[in-house]
């Protein structure tokens, strides 16, 4: 089991099939592997040997996946970017894990001179874009045209395959080791539970390909021969477009995507009756939201998958069943075949059905750890099992329901807001005496991220300052979007701050469907 | 991953569904679970401990099924015995991998002396059947009584689950040890190509569970959920009377075994369409015999898959997608998700597609080896692959075609020559009833392509006719070099020539040193 598997098995049932369109861009199966090998070659040349990390810093193209089969080619291993951090917090994940050689194109070439100044050991930078060739970089094509194929190294089992760096909890974010094993599992365990993509179908890759979800998803059609139509990155006006134009047969997306996209005016003019799997996930989806996806793809068979990228990354599956039959469209689903799953207490016991505690998850998909967080691996995947950090219970049938998040994740546009990063950010600025962050209902983003403010004694501050604040330390998506003063904050028994009380006006009319 | 993990997650899902279905006991996945924790508590009192062999030697049953769970609950590995073995080569096999616990049912208990007899070391001896219980025998039911529910070591990954024994063609039997991910990549793999098996279906086990072809259509549904429904062995009208009454969605089962079905005169009398998966293996089905099974079974998807023990046991897969299309019913499919297939020549380098040359594997399903038998399984696995001993090529969309086996395979002057293809040359002559081509020893060429034939009554033909006859058909060097005319061919039980028997005059003062 190694990642480049797939390609080698479509390479012999279907070398002359299409397996990456991106724009007007075609390549055929036996193009890609041989710009593979070819590539693999050049990272060869840049003494990119076993376990060295290869960093990818750029929106979707079919090169973010020629990158992503070279790299485990040659013996590297894979460090895709977050595209929403800022320059700080890039360099930070660059030089925690070595990652020397990097990847970036048109749209953050500019990031480049930065990363330099701040990550020195960055030796090699090169350059996927159109556009014309930076300053300072190497070209992908000329790469690619210089170098002879080499054989596939099939880096693959439980050796290291990816590092993908998640939300700090504690301020930092973290790296997780994903391993070929690991995302085997959740792959296989995942279509063997509920069937998504076709064989030899057309994939839509629209969700960044950093986010180990959208990774996922082109490793699910990867495996499944077929082609990947990539976008770069999400327009409605565009996927609906794309959709129809290459009858894509099964497509990623996470509700608030799938909202914009019903809502579209182009919806309604053209044929997606293409479209036979959706897969959703970062929140449950509403009846109401439901009902309009399923006219707006007629034919399409809807999968809620529930995870994390330590779980590479679902656990638990809402199947097309399940959705047919619609009673459960708020819970997460059910553990999926490869997957054990079980709530449990403060003190790590069991819970039984029913009872709120922490989601916990085992098995062979469960990331090999923090890359050099022995500390935070070994309190994360305590007992044997993989802590979520999620709040919620099961059901007596075995559903999941998600309650909270009991890190105080907010979860904004499908993307990871931790709280505590943002309070760290908030403590920094020289006006707050105190603060707390939580997310409240938002129309467009499911959960908006909110900040709980108690100033210093005569000190002042407005929303746009405490924005530009955040944002000089942290990605604008985490800084808060609203923010309210107090004068003081509830608090429990041992002086913390109760969130659970500073959310409830927000919440308490809502009915409340995302976690 | 591990075997008794699809219990637990029934558990969790499903709890009060039925488990097993054997005649009229129905045990719900709750009782399932407490009688195989309490049979593993016996086991572990038996001093089973971490990796001990447990055999099993018994028609199908509900508790053969329990016994396959609690044996690896308790940390134990399950022996599984072909029941169609000798008491010779059953002490033969008990005695190599040292089992010396061994369950049997009424059919075979009369065999325990003698296997005791043969194998001292034997130490219990635990009647699983519902007769009377035979003397020196521990019974079942008290065990299970007698003892309390212990907790699931969850015994996985890498570790040996079984060793299955296969077949002596070449003399000994060798003792193929499968890993718990074995049996995961190979099913997980083969779901995730061509489902087979509902989620909370009902499955019919019919084929010999100590085979693994069963023995992996019994893991399919465990993961599934759902419902085994167990018949003791094959009888049509049986088979057919319990898929109508207890609406058996899913079913393996050999085409020889599919031919009694369709041809049993109840078929056409019961409603048939709740079958909505039929795997079948060991051999491709003809046109017609899928003609008359689509008729039997109106709803089913039919899917083939060809393995072998050591690979847990599918490699390649005919989808019902290719059953449909029809055109390739001769192949044995193509790679699965989780197997790469490759055919190499007698250097073992990867032939192109349409060479002929002998079927290898690799994968995360291929076995840990033979228990005890270094130098087989370093023959056997050499370079990462495990050589099939069947002879086969690929054509150009990568459908695997099997030709023979490569130890019927004759090598005539440095020239591969496969015994099927000069067969079929043969068959196609008016005067042929039956034929069989064997190598024999030849000063020159080393081998000799030699025909045994069988005329039609009242026929005559002569080596020369006979060799003109093939050549105007194959290569004139694949034109059998002597003949012999037969009146009888020494037959199988099952019907088919023996070819041992047939080479052994020409081979038995030779110092026969190929296959």
């Amino acid at each position: 089991m190694y990642l480049t598997q797939g390609l080698h098995r479509s390479l012999q049932q279907n070398p002359d099939a299409p397996a990456t369109i991106f724009g007007d861009r075609v390549r055929t199966v036996r193009e890609l592997a041989d710009r593979v090998s070819r590539l693999a070659a050049a990272l060869r040349a840049m003494d990119v040997a076993d376990g060295e990390r290869v960093g990818v810093l750029a929106l979707n193209s079919d090169r973010f996946a020629e990158i992503l089969l070279a790299v485990p080619w040659t013996g590297g291993v894979v460090n895709p970017v977050n595209i929403r951090w800022s320059p700080a917090e890039i360099v930070y994940s660059l030089a925690e894990c070595q990652t020397d050689i990097l990847f970036v194109d048109d749209a953050f070439a500019a990031y480049a001179p930065v990363l330099r100044q701040g990550y020195p050991a960055l030796r090699k930078v090169v350059h996927i874009g159109d556009g014309p060739l930076p300053e300072g970089m190497l070209d992908y094509e000329e790469l690619i045209a210089a170098h002879e194929p080499i054989p596939d190294v099939r880096r693959g089992g439980d050796s290291l395959l990816g590092i993908f760096y998640t939300g700090g909890t504690t301020g930092f974010p973290k790296g997780a080791m994903i391993s070929h094993a690991n995302l085997f599992v959740a792959t296989y365990g995942s279509r063997a539970t509920a069937p998504t993509g076709l064989p030899g179908g057309k994939s839509l890759l629209v969700a960044p390909m950093f986010h180990m979800a959208a990774f996922a998803a082109w490793y699910t059609q990867l495996v499944l021969g077929g082609t990947h139509v990539i976008v770069p990155f999400f327009e409605p006006g565009t996927v609906i477009e794309t959709i129809a134009r290459h009858r894509v047969s099964y497509v990623m997306l996470v509700p608030t995507m799938i909202q914009m996209l019903v809502d579209h005016p182009s919806a309604a003019e053209h044929d997606l009756s293409c479209v036979r799997h959706v897969v959703y996930g970062a929140s449950p989806i509403s009846e109401t939201l439901l009902r309009q996806a399923m006219r707006t793809f007629p034919r399409a068979e809807f999968v809620q998958a529930y995870g994390m990228t330590e779980l590479a990354p679902a656990a638990t599956l809402l199947t097309s069943e399940d959705h047919r039959e619609g009673t459960r469209l708020r819970s997460a689903g059910r553990a999926a075949m490869h997957a054990e799953v079980a709530v449990v207490g403060p003190d790590d016991q069991v819970l039984p059905p029913g009872r709120v505690g922490e989601v916990v998850v085992r098995g062979g998909h469960v990331m090999l750890g923090y890359w050099n967080k022995p500390a935070e691996t070994a309190e994360a995947l305590r007992g044997g099992w993989m802590h979520t950090g999620d709040g919620g219970y099961l059901d007596e049938d075995g559903y999941l329901h998600i309650v909270d998040r009991i890190k105080d994740m907010i979860i904004s546009g499908g993307e990871n807001v931790y709280s505590a990063e943002v309070e760290n950010a908030l403590a920094a600025h020289p006006a707050v005496a105190l603060c707390a962050v939580i997310g409240i209902p938002d129309a467009v983003y499911g959960e908006r991220v909110h900040a709980v403010i108690k100033l210093k004694p005569g000190a002042t501050a407005t929303l746009a300052e405490i924005r530009d604040h955040c944002k000089s330390l942290i990605a604008g998506y985490k800084a808060p979007r609203s923010c309210e003063f107090v004068e003081d904050f509830p608090l429990s028994a041992a002086g913390k701050i109760l969130k659970r009380e500073l959310r409830k006006p927000y919440w308490e009319e809502k009915d409340r469907t995302v976690q």
